[in-house]
């Protein structure tokens, strides 16, 4: 085991743990995390602290650290914050090497705060113990069946790492991941960061096997320059997504009420992000949207794009929103043009944005397609509005209320078969193929995107969403060459758990 | 009647219609149009043409337009775009007065298309006659529940009206607004806007009293300084939201072949949106979100946010948001303070965001968002993270799967309460509220989001897309503040129609 994988074990992989503040008061935090801990089915022993209870929950409650019958990897701790230190050097007596803190009101309350966080600070380092927090919601580290996290969360295992500073914002990541049917690595809310910083958990995260792809959310750094020589060694490996909140003059002010976190300058950040590869995105759609199609698009090898789209309007905002987002969409060479000559009516556009005019219907459209992806002159394809590559008839679907239940499930192999033919592109081409689109039936579109995450295909509703994260991915793409300029291959394999 | 009234009567009022092309072939448009005309209940005569057929889906055909037994208000023409100056040259000797040319095939091919188009054109004013179109749509108007158009809606009457020179771009906001429970005064697909332009339809808008709110998507314009001076007009009694394509040289290119349109330069039509008071916006989520909002806020006298928020990194986020927007996000004064020290607890940050610290639940956060509102710093509240509102069992409910539908049920009823109190803080002070929030779960936000419609507050995923809505609501709230800086009340009454 490498040193940062030992360092980190007991907190990630730990075979006990004492949750200290337990309570029998399903109102309070100390009770719901403990019913997080066991929902979650935690594989290791717990040992619930509370010195007035017996037992909390089903679990022997004991009076205090000292009082366990062995010494647990890990402690959470949800005390008020004045008790904090003294049942942290408890801990350390114990021989315990890794403590969570929960509770709030360090340094984020000022200057009083703060001296407590140093003081904690003082009895972790000085006993060997790293701690998370405090002012946060906890971890989750699946591998473990570990769930020591206020809201309940109980992900499946899976290729994304949630790194946040806010804990809402950790736990909205999450829930998304979720509730799309992605699982996810480990979820970490670490708060004020006072000992281990965000650097620390990224270099851990390089490591860990069970982590694709980092999501990370920052109010800012403890230690800028350390941060940036860390990320540039990880974004070498596998892609940071990072959302930097307080970039401006009143959320960075937020930002230090929060978690006491100085936000710094916007385009130094910017630069940063640029030198040390890493993928800055701006709100919580794009995080998760770039962040996802990481997982199972190849990058890009430039920016140029190809649009295929059923609707001149949709082609129109496409191409805007490629520029915007520092795309290009190129004129299209004429053996291309020949080729979508003999697949196109007559009247087409003969331009990029190929528009599918209202008469091009089921495989023409996976054929123009090929024609697009095989073209030298573009990078990626965006596909909009999915409407034609389903018979005519299939319009009438829109209004589920008045089809039957065969009539969706005939659209929903319709659409299942389309997918199989992206996928089968996308291999052939190894160029990254993303669509949007919008049904405006909750029903159907719900499950368009769960068949883009079984596939692999990424589905948003809006051309903006697609453009973005093509900008995204091909950054990334550019950095990587330029690292490794002679490699045939600079790609990592295409990930590939049907689990997921 | 006044007299554009009288001239759109037969667009949109016709007592009669004729449908030249109709088809018996499920799968060719001919045969989806009139499905759609019949299934939408159509209050007037119906005349199906086609010179091959006896009777379509139950309708008695007419061989041509001569043969029909009255002169029909308004014909719909689904033929071949050679075969077009001809029979409008028909219907113009019968008398009808309005048509609707759905066929492609004109201007936006080339020289050909557009010599074909100026015939048409001719034809059409040297009768007397108004065309929408051609490559078109077709249009809907829920007052005479007319749907002459390709895709299947139906939807219900209600306050929004949609102008759209992309077709698929005005279906897609038309589903959006059917899908969320409003309903649409007239939808207008107007393609290549040969003879009826823009302006003339906002012009219609402006007097339709079934319209409260115009939302417009627009690719280049006919007469750019009539359509100014219109839409100057129209600004001063309803709003018009707009959504401009083509702002970027691939998008104009792409416009250009779709719907034959001059795109413009985008800092002009950026200076031409602030003086003729037009709403801009820059996506389909915005156009949406704006139009909404507009139905049902009061416009805020300025642009000071107050953002109550659950959540650090949520206030983080919404601050940035609110800045990034054109807002402002101002500390508070000493009174505001001071009542809110009596709500919180004593650690809690004192500057704006709020943050409401895992502490508050229930009636206490109704109570700090009344301590906003009152406070005369502030012209609207941005409420994020509803999570707090509920009692703590409640963050349970997030897994939707492990609850009982009682326990969802009382979440319900929970939210239901909150929102009715929202309104009433709502009238009293005359300010906007306006939510983000996500609770990851489908069922719960489409439930919340059934009720945010039904009470009209806002509510939206992500504090971006609260803060856009504020500004645009402050910009177009300060247009109508310097055209009548003496009116005590500037603003419309709210949208009162419970049936929406």
């Amino acid at each position: 085991m490498s040193e940062i994988a030992q360092k980190f074990a007991p907190l990630f992989n730990p075979k006990s743990l004492t949750l200290i503040g337990a309570s029998a008061n399903s109102y309070k935090w100390g009770s719901v995390i403990l019913s997080h801990i066991i929902a979650g089915h935690f594989k290791g022993k717990v040992y619930p602290i509370n010195p007035r209870e017996k037992e909390i929950l089903g679990l022997k409650a004991y009076s205090s650290v000292k009082s366990l019958p062995e010494t647990p990897d890990l402690a959470v701790l949800v005390i008020p914050s004045p008790s904090v230190p003294q049942v942290l050097q408890e801990c350390a007596k114990k021989g315990i090497k890794a403590a969570v803190i929960v509770t709030a009101g360090f340094a984020e309350i000022g200057a009083e705060g703060g001296k407590l966080q140093e003081e904690v600070v003082n009895i972790a380092r000085k006993n060997g113990m790293i701690l998370v927090g405090p002012n946060c919601f906890g971890i989750i580290s699946t591998a473990s069946r570990l769930c020591a996290i206020m809201p309940p969360l109980l992900p499946k295992p899976g290729p994304f790492a949630v790194v946040s500073q806010s804990g809402n914002f950790g736990v909205s990541i999450a829930q998304r991941l979720i509730s799309k049917g992605f699982g996810i690595s480990k979820l970490i809310s670490y708060g004020n960061e006072a000992d281990l910083h965000c650097e620390d958990y990224l270099e851990y995260l390089a490591e860990d096997s069970e982590t694709k792809v980092i999501l990370s959310y920052v109010e800012g750094f403890k230690d800028g320059r350390k941060s940036f020589e860390t990320a540039k060694k990880v974004t070498q490996r596998k892609p940071i997504v990072m959302l930097k909140a307080g970039y401006t003059s009143a959320g960075a002010r937020a930002a230090k009420s929060h978690t006491a976190a100085l936000a710094g300058s916007d385009a130094v950040f910017n630069s940063v992000c640029k030198q040390a590869g890493i993928i800055r995105v701006r709100d919580i759609d794009e995080i998760f949207n770039v962040g996802t199609a990481l997982l199972y698009q190849p990058l890009p090898r430039g920016k140029r794009v190809g649009i295929l789209t059923a609707g001149g309007g949709w082609g129109v905002l496409g191409a805007d929103a490629c520029i915007n987002a520092g795309l290009s969409v190129p004129q299209l060479p004429e053996e291309t043009i020949k080729e979508l000559d003999s697949l196109l009516p007559s009247w087409w556009s003969r331009g990029n944005p190929v528009d599918l005019v209202a008469g091009v219907f089921g495989k023409d459209v996976i054929k123009s397609a090929e024609a697009m992806l095989h073209c030298a002159a573009i990078d990626s394809l965006m596909l909009l509005n999915l409407r034609p590559v389903l018979p005519k008839g299939a319009w009438l679907l829109s209004n589920e209320n008045s089809v039957s239940r065969e009539q969706l499930k005939a659209f929903a192999d319709t659409v299942a078969e389309v997918f199989e033919q992206l996928v089968g592109l996308l291999a052939k081409y190894g160029k990254p193929i993303i669509i949007a689109s919008e049904f405006g039936s909750g029903y159907i579109d719900a499950q368009i995107s769960r068949l883009a995450v079984q596939k692999g295909i990424p589905y948003y509703p809006l051309p903006d969403h697609a453009a973005t994260v093509l900008s995204r991915l091909a950054e990334y793409g550019e950095y990587r060459a330029r690292l490794s300029p002679h490699s045939s291959s600079m790609l990592e394999p295409r990930y590939q758990d049907s689990k997921n």
